[in-house]
Order: C-alpha cells, then structure tokens, then sequence
C-alpha cells in the first residue's frame, strides 16, 4: 500500500504554529478520532467508525493514516488472520486534550442546542502508546 | 446578497460540542481569520488578506460571512461610498484566545520547524465589539 507522505516543514504555509497545526487537524473530522481514542477509550476501527457522526469509512481510514504518518497515533497489530490493528494516541496526540478540553468549554457556552458529551465519555482513561 | 443561513442546531451532527465546534470552525483557515483579528489588530478585508498564509479571496469572504452569522463577528460600516467594512470579533469569537492559546502551545511544542508567532503578533490588544 502507498503511503501519502506528511506535508514536510518546509511546506507549511507559514511559521504559525497555529496554522501548522490546522495543517494537521484543520477538518470536520481528526479532531473527532482523537476525541474517540482519548476521552471514549475506542481503539479499534469498527468501533471508530460507530460514533454518532458518522464518519464516512475513507475518510476514517485517510484521518487514521494521517495521525499515524504525523506521529499522534501508533498502529498495533492485534490478530494476524486476517491482520486486524488498533490505534493508540501517542503522547503527542494525548496532549491535544488541552485543546479538546477548551474546544468543549467554548462550545457548551456558545453553541445552542449543546450540552454535555453524549454518555460513555470520560468513562476510559487517556490511553496512549 | 443573498446570505446562506447557519446550519440550526437540529442539524448538527451530534449533540458533542466538538463536533459542534468543528462544524463552524473546522477548516484550514477560520481559525486563522480569527487569529488575525484577535492578535494582530487587523479589521479590514485586505488587512485579513495580506497574511502570510495567502488565504485566496473567496475563502476570506466565506468564511468572513459564515463568523458573522454564527455571532463570532460583527461587521462594521467605516466608508459610504463605496461601502466598506470592518470586522470585529463578538465576545463569542473573543472567547477562542482560550482554543488558539492551547493551539499555540501544542504547535510550537510539537511541530518540527514551527517557531514563535510571525513578528507583529500579540502587539495589538484584542479588540472585541
């Protein structure tokens, strides 16, 4: 399988970190996987793609390759016939939970019709690699 | 002009205030804008327009339009004739510093090549409507 290279430094956009960073996570969707890794203790795919958004299942698949290739997720082998993996946040895509925690602030204040995180979140702790 | 109305809450994907979040602000470029008015001082449309990112024209205004109906800015008349704008981040939109913060902290933390802000950056005051 090909795998489609992470945009090296020198082509960011800018210097910002902010803008590197939504080079990254700047869509509708990474920022729901690592949600689901983090604060729901999801791991595998099937159970990825069960969230009540309803990624589609290429996109869930590029999101995935993505985190990996950018070092937030680590892939790991758990069946080998056929092979079957599980993702794990690395430290670096754990540490997004600073960013996730004022996203949900912000969005409870602001956004009608928004309350708490559907049920089952925050059971699981943080799981990283 | 016709205007495309915000997406009503019973529209949202779920009722996650991530998701919530991302469905407004979830692209490579609106947190961008924001960041611009909220820590560079900018207000006008071509001031937005010279960042360093290059944010193609049609963008700027989609995504100026969709921050001013979702609340997170107000849009002011400065000229008659011909008419102009500027652009002033609500507290709603103000309120983001707490996102953008983390956004920065995780970047310049994480990103290979990602330094501190380009110069200019945190020398205006944020200015709220």
């Amino acid at each position: 399988m090909t795998r489609k290279k992470v945009r090296p430094p020198a082509e960011r956009r800018s210097g910002c970190p902010i803008a590197g960073t939504l080079d990254l996570l700047g869509d509708k969707w990474t920022l729901l996987v690592v949600r689901d890794l983090l604060f729901y203790g999801k791991r595998r795919f099937n159970e990825l793609q069960a969230s009540p958004e309803g990624v589609p299942t290429n996109i869930l698949t590029d999101r995935l390759r993505r985190l990996e290739e950018a070092g937030l997720v680590r892939r790991s082998r758990y069946q080998a016939r056929p092979p079957r993996y599980e993702y794990l946040l690395t430290p670096m895509g754990s540490e997004l939970i600073s960013v996730l925690r004022e996203i949900i602030a912000w969005g409870k204040r602001y956004l009608p019709g928004i309350g708490s995180p559907p049920p089952g979140a925050f059971l699981a702790p943080p799981r990283t690699s």
